[in-house]
């Protein structure tokens, strides 16, 4: 599994990958998932992908040495979306060489991609691709893409990430997404990935490789969860009668008196009679 | 799609389940879907269901009306387990009469099930019921299990639940995992049934059916939200130079200015090698 997530944001782009792959439980792999293709002061641009392994190795060879017959590259390519459809053509090209091939083993042909960067004057673009080739593009108010084992870590980046969001803010929520799901996947691994780009800069302008040892993701692991441990102590519990406290109004309680009168007056089977309607209502 | 959790605690039982059904997000219908089964005095059971809705009615009714040759039913099991392989029965009638008729029409046969409760002088029990009618049953160190759409709610309860968690806080617990599941996932929908059992009372101890007006789940909607955000707010953002401050030390950056003077010393086609080693390191 991986877990890869990218934000498009005003003041650029936030891209951040962990490592972990693995064909079954047994079978545990660190290979890195960010790639970055970097020329100073003309371009930047990073491909994440998740999927299986030698699909998206092999898109990406194909990526650096791909021109086409008008001798378009990744290196010469005018805007954002010519490389989404270079890196689309590529995926077709695997596809095309081992689909069937993979199919004769039940192996779904399965890959899915993240690219995002920017090319001389034009905007910051961030783009998803997927096993087909084809891709969307984010847009304001879809600010961030994920790929790989998404869910765990999107509740925080809802509440966070909008397009005025500050790279810093906006790499410290991705930290916080990644530890919640590291924490529930464990197919999900150290080390990260983790590469800021400020717009306009035309160059990569942080990027660190974060592992067990690295003390800024440990504080975060550590406040993250004590700090969410007591804004939960702090919302009080649920009240159950009717008296109305300051803070919240008492859950409404309902049904189970009516429930029990019934089967205090008749036998079994008008218990299940009674629930279903109750259900069902 | 749906959420449903049940956690099994020291102190008794809680379950937690939405009631949006669906077909396709143009096709969306509200079904409860936790069914009560009580005795009071002797028995206090609770089932919730999640998959094709036509397997878990079915499911539902065969229990109500499902007497061994031996006249054995879910109102004379003297043991939660009896009960357990009783909705295994049924899961696997159902699957006997549907199946191959679902798979004409590329239908997978898809429930799941959790049933928890206690009967007679037995302990509270809980289990989680598969497919094939095969089942398992939570144990100390696994309090809760969910069905449905089950990852963006499982952080905080991963965070929060121990055998040791009262029933109330637990519930709190429930109510927060579901309502960032309903932010993530417009498959889940109001309104929610929540059902309190403490242990040994052999009734239902509290049971409530939460809309969109319940006070307490807005009052915990907008608290869990607002707090989260300024625990985020208070967590320091990275620090990209080498200082160190009081609360953490800087991430460690590397290899983009090694990449940066690779680049200006050779051409385009160095920096994709480049970049590939750096990568597979």
């Amino acid at each position: 599994m991986t877990y890869c997530v990218a934000m498009r944001l005003d003041a650029g782009l936030v891209f951040l990958s962990d490592s972990r792959t693995n064909a079954g439980v047994d079978q545990v792999g660190t290979f890195r998932k960010m790639f970055i293709f970097e020329n100073p002061g003309d371009r930047m641009i990073v491909l994440m992908s998740a999927g299986n392994l030698s699909i998206s190795q092999s898109v990406r060879q194909i990526i650096a040495d791909y021109k086409s017959p008008a001798g378009k590259s990744i290196w010469t390519a005018t805007s954002m979306v010519e490389v989404a459809q270079i890196v689309g053509d590529a995926v077709r090209a695997v596809h095309e060489r081992d689909a069937k091939a993979l199919k004769n083993f039940n192996i779904d042909f399965n890959v899915s991609l993240i690219l995002g960067g920017q090319i001389g004057g034009e905007r910051c673009r961030m783009f998803q691709i997927y096993s087909a080739g084809n891709f969307i593009e984010s847009q304001r108010e879809s600010p961030y893409f994920q790929i790989g084992e998404a869910k765990y870590g999107k509740p925080i980046i809802d509440r966070i990430i909008n397009p005025g969001t500050g790279l810093d803010e906006a790499a410290k929520c991705a930290l916080i997404s990644m530890d919640s799901t590291l924490r529930s996947n464990i197919s999900v691994g150290l080390p990260l990935d983790l590469l800021i780009y400020k717009a306009d800069s035309l160059s990569v302008s942080h990027f660190v490789t974060i592992d067990e040892k690295n003390q800024y993701f440990k504080m975060i692991h550590d406040t993250w969860g004590q700090q969410l441990k007591s804004v939960f102590d702090g919302i009080v519990d649920p009240v159950w009668d009717v008296a109305v406290t300051a803070q919240s109004e008492p859950i409404r309680v309902s049904a189970p008196q009516a429930l029990r009168t019934a089967v205090a007056a008749s036998p079994l089977q008008a218990v299940a009679q009674d629930g279903e309607q109750r259900q069902l209502s």
